[in-house]
């Protein structure tokens, strides 16, 4: 499945995605990056009360939040999208996710990887999952996981932006300027028709990231004229050639 | 004095520049970047015990550090160098090294500045220079001072490698192999005649850093094969147009 | 069993309600808050060295525990207790217990929570106890899970005083005075037959407390004269109509 | 000049006060709580490009600022502003200003005080007021400084919103509703006539903390409705009668 | 003045010795240690509430408070006690002070130092104090000052407790046994007329201490039977040959 | 099995505690402390690239690794070394392992305890493993866990040093001098035949660790002249007689 430059995102629950890396996602596509979508579950529990006040079943909760993820992805030209289907509120984490996620770190050969923040009291899955991913990623590496099997590299690991940051103690070290995907952004946000509520206020952190992104890159001075951005933590040191 | 690609060094005492970012200064020079390096002090009563215990008075111990500097940044192929001859152990940082410092960071323009830790409790000059640098880099940008002199953008901030880095809470984000230029970083590492213990602790790091700079560029899948390497830690985040 | 104004206390050994916030429970017990204690084990292998010295079987430690945590709980006024007896040193905190601690959350629609530090190396119990309130808290406010039933809203979560509180990064944001409750408080420590040792500790912290909340509501300006105080950390941010 | 319940906020230059708690103010005010604002400065050299583009004078610079901040001040129904005039990149902190701010604090007996964030990597400025304000706070709590002056007591100093929080380091822990005075807040943005690309960036800002005070308050069960709110950092504890 | 194993314990006003490290002077005096205590005020303005409330003057509070702070060191049996009279609330810790505490550094060449917590908010002298320590440390370790003096080597610093431990950030590493000279501390304690209401508070503090001195020497199992102890938190490693 | 003093070192993989802490064993089994090592794993998945690039299976890997972690302990003098067998990337810690090693610490009664960093993202074994060692700590003071077995008092846990110390958020505070053993340490080093590239980067923090140590053991007036050291961090407080 990989193709010559990948990226690998891992969301708990099927909107995650959107809100918070929409823009990478669309931006990376555009710039011939296969990007994969791997929703850990539909939200179909913890993040859907509108469809469960409307009396609906467990299946067609989750029927519903699929949709709308497939509608989003397709919006953001996602390369492929998979649903693990673990359930949620709590995640289900164990062995059998495990395995099925680093098999596909290693289909994807990404050369980064985003995920949620390291802590968050609200949302036990949010940084559940990190945990998960970092421990996935490892094993990816293992030589002696599968053996035959082709082993990734350092990928990256991206954290990208949660519901009130600085409760969760997470802190961005990179920019990202999506003013050329926006559109595309705002069609997917709005194919999540559950969380009405959510959509001018990502819509409000995109200008205001793009504000950062204008100071950081030049101050008073006049930096680049982003519109819309997007804010990422790095987990891990960059290696390069120039500062 | 500014050229199309600049950066600035800001180094409390006269050796600070060169164990801590030589490599980066040899390499950028190389790559076409005009390296301006700023020593605030000679070190002369902190940092050459060598030279005191021989019997030298100030003045000679500060011609004795100040020739070693200059020895090491041509050694470097540093652009420039300048002495702020501020005394140290404590470094005055009153009204005139900010006037001075600020001149210097407008006349310079740099894309990006290198300076010591944000805390460190065996040398306070450390820490105090970085906070200095912080608020010389603010006045540099406003408009208001000294009105029509030209303002800087938003240049990153950098702090480089102190001295038992976990003591001083300091901790890297980006590595820079500097293996083509370690026979200059060596070179002037050994224009240091009174700090002869520290010349292969230096050698140590960056042959470490380098087992950094692979791990973080491969893992064990085989990573770039830096031979030697620096470290750095940013203050500012980063305006990227991909990820 | 919800009434108009209600908390929840969960305690990971039998006696933790107690020394941690005996005051907090008899104080709102008089205002006319409904309190409810979750004891998840009675400490029975950890906690109660004395009685295993003594020889007793493991059915009866628990037997004595659970009696003296009833002893305090009346001494308090509690609303009602609740024994999981899930097993000490370690906890067995699985699937069962979430779906138990889920219900109960529900059952008392508690307008706030009080548990442990989210850190504490001398007693994994604790910091794992904290992080499971905060996934069935999750899981409470969940409209999919166990649909029809009343999810609770946003809960305050209050972590209360750990023994030596800087070893567990616990830093308090509240004090609470219980001077009109002492008595009780006292009163159900000395049912702690086993725990002796900790009677006038416990005394101690609270004279000490009274001091910070002197200090606090007024400085040397003088505070108001509370004679015995709880101190706890909040998890969450509150929302207010005035600061 | 001490009414029965009084604030006062320190705002480094002209303007901070009206973005970071400008709600906090007029709903205050319209409580009957009188706030008194000092501004340090007009933040005439370091947030007042346009008006130095424009080839203004510093006096010019200075009456242009002071006049926009006496009608932001006018829009809040501030009780009282004070203009310390210190200058600004960098503020002079010495001692004539710390006088003058321990008489003005015991002159308002301030029931809470607000100022900026305790880290500030951008504007040293920002920083180094808050220290000023606990030494300041310190000394007017000193029986012993201006023996026979009224000392105060123990005011809860808050710290408002800054740009870029998670570099800042700053972590809200109180949400005020400013829903009811919004009005009077988007009024005193637009007496900022320099800033004009922060009108609607604050604006966001005071969506998206609704957005959070919404959830603070009641999650997915529905909190208040608030459209409109203001967050802070509390650095002491609180004192309370009840959780 | 140097003896053959040496201490010094710098207050930043004149009782913070006796709570903070009474038992550590006196513990050491008793094995040998020559102890010398540099109070940097009377802490006449800020910590004289009483005497002030009695009308006293400036020159009758100092007088007191000396007095107080000398009959304290007696029963300490304090070696030497040094007062700089710098002036409280706040110091003034400018280049006279300086070199006066770097002299003394070097005269007693102490084997370790003690001082306050890195951060008070509650009261800026404190922390300003460790920061001026840390300078004046390095000062005295550097040849060139003072040429041909003798330079210290690398002394420990231990912070002392301070009031309200959680707000200040400080986390002990090091609890000292003091039950042996208990009385002289208790003795010590009621020299300080004017702070009668911080009597029990610190015998609170000394009791607890020694239940976590016993907690951490043996646990349940049965630690060292210490009744009092003090905590300290240190700056710099250990270094050891065994662990 | 416990002899007069005893320490135990916990070894997620069966080289770390070579690398991480050979020297303090070989230092400690030459001053007569008994030093059992448990390696939870071979370290046969992720650790063992070479092997399985040369096609071996996965028993062969786990033989190859287990004689070499032998013959790095007969290197060490190591008293006793245990193989749990746990499977790594991820380790196995499951209740059968938690008795395994409860049993352990009891049987050697340590005095102290070694094991990883508190975190880690490269290698999620290597925190799960600090982890599970607190737990089973607990389980070990328990009176009521296998009640007449006897129980542990408070054995110190050193955390050693992980690779990348900054980016566990790893402070040592104890710097050990292992000159004289170093020979052995590096002979044990030498067993290592997968991991040569590891050989010189260890060797390297040897001798950095070692300018630690005389630094902090006397600065520039000369400390003790360590060759070779280690560095350690401290989880609880040290209980002392003096500082």
């Amino acid at each position: 499945m990989a193709s010559s430059d990948t990226a690998l995102v891992i969301s708990a629950h099927a909107a995650d995605f959107v809100w918070r890396c929409g823009g990478a996602i669309a931006l990376h596509q555009k710039q011939g990056v296969a990007v994969t979508v791997a929703c850990l579950s539909y939200g179909e529990r913890g993040e859907s009360a509108r469809l469960w006040k409307e009396g609906k079943t467990l299946a067609e909760v989750k029927s519903v939040r699929r949709k709308e993820a497939e509608a989003a992805a397709q919006a953001l030209d996602v390369h492929d999208i998979r649903f693990f289907d673990l359930g949620d509120y709590p995640l289900d984490l164990g062995t059998g996710a495990q395995e099925r996620m680093v098999d596909l770190i290693r289909a994807v050969q990404p050369r980064f990887m985003l995920t949620h923040s390291q802590y968050d009291p609200y949302n036990t899955d949010h940084m559940r999952t990190t945990e998960f991913v970092l421990t996935c990623r490892m094993i990816a590496q293992a030589w002696g996981h599968d053996p035959g099997a082709q082993v990734v590299g350092a990928p990256q690991l991206y954290l990208f932006e949660p519901h009130q940051t600085e409760q969760m103690g997470w802190k961005p070290d990179t920019f990202l300027d999506i003013t050329e995907v926006w559109d595309k952004k705002r069609a997917a946000i709005e194919c999540m028709q559950g969380q009405h509520h959510l959509w001018d206020y990502y819509t409000n952190v995109a200008q205001n990231r793009a504000n950062h992104f204008r100071r950081n890159s030049g101050g008073q001075a006049g930096g680049r004229a982003a519109q819309y951005a997007e804010a990422f933590q790095s987990v891990f040191p960059r290696t390069v050639d120039a500062l």
